[in-house]
């Protein structure tokens, strides 16, 4: 049977996380893992550990050959990513919690693994305590994964939950967040929808072999969502949520997006509220798996990184198999969304954009109409998260090329309404 | 990075699992894996694959140097252990979803691992489509899991669901899912919980390095439950579920058993209805996570049978680091469960055995008393599963050994009741 290694950790950061890490390897000499140095900002903080332990200069832990793992929880991305390839090059593996540092490095990182044949791990930077990306690793290691579908974000969806459930709105439902500590001061990364794209860009390549820069990938947040859109959720038996997704076509192209979405109350999606993250794979025999658990957190975070570290004991390392070992998914363009688009005033809305129109609704707080869009017009306009206008998918949105006549057609028909 | 192997197939069983497998491989050329021959009980049934792949022979498949993987899907027990034991000595890698097989034979499967140095993967065999070997092995691979529970068992938990939200009696309810295709003719592995018990078995080694006959497990089924318990639950803003659990004690043993618990409305657990399973972990830095799928069926069986397939591709094999990487756990019988019993004839419960009664209740229907048990009454005894007794296990039933007596102190001063 394989042998495991002692680790001899570096530290960076020395917050909830890294404080949380410190104390249970500590307490769990099993582990065969040992922080010898902890590298901090301002060394002169009161801390709960030897001070001995503390620097503030980078190179003890990166120049140090007895220190052999790197583990990373600054969350800073420019720093988090000087660290990250100076550990790499200097032959240390590395466990990193940086989502946004991965998400728009990840060219250069899975470059730097080749390179240096040293593991770079990051289970906490995507849904951190839910083990995503090593399912999707080692679990769904073969290209037949159909679908997958996550609330990514914890903020957005504790917000829309308190917006559905307690009938708040969007503004007192953000206070909440930030007074229940599921908020930053500054939300706008996580309410526009950034940390979930961050996540998904990440989670696009351990999917389906798709290495895309986040800035590609078509998404929103939820920040024009309002009371009434949740009122029609409501009324139609739907939940609201921020959801990242991405399937595979008849074609074998991948459709990609994070958007808000209508989610039937019996989705496994739906069962995630509050700031708890999911995430629903559906892979071979057409089976769906749901894996629940927090999403950020001191705990979740450090088990997630935990864990990571654990397994570098054993050598793991990502193999990319998708990416490498078989033929990797492309992105496409080519197919329709059905969403409902709730707006204030209606000449802001492309009518003629829409392939066909379902269904419109007009009264004294709010219009909205449901209808089918090509993902182009998403991808190549920002009318649709423009203030006063709020996109929302349809439960089943995605409407594929070789489909879109037929239902067009059909649906005209049974609806009588035309543009 | 590492190569991946091209796997020739022997297939035992071509029933819907096996026959959906065979399709699926042959649809997907990029997974390199082949099925060379099918072994079958009756070879003149019409079957959708060519005639020439199927034998009756056995020994076409574990003699044939050029299949080098065997497929088990037949499900019975002693020809599987035979078919399993012989192909890991002729030198083949093995994927069989034999549960019962599995749990049988597990310290002499473990053994000829060892001896042959080849794989033996099964993922199929415990919560089918819910990864949870692979997990347990893989990432929750150090000795920091705090706790394990699996609903494991699909047939009881729809029967469950249907006597909690449809009011069925247990008799109406088994019937239909004889219906829906949920249980067999002959249930009795299903209802009395040998066959949640079978999967439990396989997972307290992969949780904590446990190897345990099952008949020394502690465990029943749902066959004495009735819709008197089922109110009492409803009333209690509870539901029932059978659960098979496992918990690391403060003093590092494991109290583990599969017993019917009343679960909280707002449980992981509960979300859990009809045919599914779920499986909680607790771990770490002690975040829960949730792993919700199918467990039976051909679908979700054989996606679980493609995933362990797809793996020997990388020459994956279980390592069983709870077993031989850390010093294993061991099975506990001191500590305490509190319980719910319901009964026709109070003279068959010995009232004398209890550490304090908490709630007594009677009524024209039913009898019920709510109290906490040494888990030895329920190791030695048989008369808590007996005709006309049903014990259900509270939400948090153990109690550990050094708090029994202050608990019970406080518990008779709040409750006034004494034996």
């Amino acid at each position: 049977m394989s042998y495991h290694k002692n680790l001899t950790i570096g530290l960076f950061g020395f917050g909830v996380v890294g404080e949380g890490l410190y104390h249970i390897l500590n307490q769990t000499p099993s582990l065969k893992a040992t922080i010898k140095k902890i590298c901090v900002k301002h060394p002169d903080k009161k801390r709960n550990a030897p001070k001995e332990l503390f620097t503030t200069d980078r190179n003890e832990l990166l120049l140090d050959p007895e220190i052999n793992v790197i583990v990373e929880v600054i969350n800073e991305t420019e720093a988090a990513f000087e660290i990250v390839t100076t550990a790499l090059k200097n032959g240390k593996d590395v466990v990193s919690s940086s989502k946004k540092m991965l998400a728009e490095n990840m060219p250069e990182l899975l470059g730097l693994q080749k390179q240096t044949n040293m593991s770079l791990l990051y289970e906490a930077a995507a849904c951190a305590s839910i083990p995503i990306i090593r399912n999707l690793e080692e679990y769904y290691d073969n290209d037949l994964v159909q679908s997958v579908k996550a609330i990514a974000n914890g903020t957005t969806n504790f917000i829309l939950t308190k917006m559905f459930e307690d009938k708040l709105e969007f503004k007192q439902a953000l206070l909440l967040a930030q007074q229940s500590g599921f908020a930053e001061t500054d939300p706008t990364l996580d309410i526009e929808g950034y940390d979930a794209l961050n996540k998904w860009t990440i989670l696009l390549n351990h999917s389906y072999g798709i290495v895309e820069r986040p800035e590609n990938i078509v998404f929103t947040g939820i920040q024009n969502i309002n009371q009434n859109d949740a009122m029609v959720a409501r009324e139609k038996h739907y939940e609201i949520k921020l959801v990242a997704q991405a399937k595979k076509l008849n074609n074998g192209d991948v459709a990609a997006f994070v958007l808000p979405q209508f989610v039937n109350q019996h989705d496994q999606l739906a069962f995630v509220k509050n700031e708890y993250n999911g995430v629903v794979i559906e892979s071979g025999f057409s089976d769906k798996q749901f894996f629940y658990g927090k999403g950020a957190g001191s705990f979740p975070t450090g088990s997630a990184v935990l864990s990571d570290i654990s397994a570098l004991r054993y050598d793991y390392h990502y193999e990319y198999k998708k990416l490498y070992h078989h033929q990797p998914n492309r992105l496409t363009e080519d197919f329709y969304l059905k969403v409902y688009i709730s707006f204030d005033n209606n000449a802001f809305i492309p009518k003629e954009k829409f392939e066909w129109i379902e269904e419109w609704h007009a009264d004294l707080n709010r219009n909205y109409l449901i209808g089918v869009l090509p993902f182009s017009e998403l991808k190549n306009t920002k009318w649709w998260k423009e203030d006063n206008v709020s996109l929302i998918l349809s439960p089943e949105p995605i409407i594929e090329d070789v489909e879109i006549r037929k239902l067009k057609k059909k649906s005209l028909e049974l609806a009588g309404v035309t543009l």
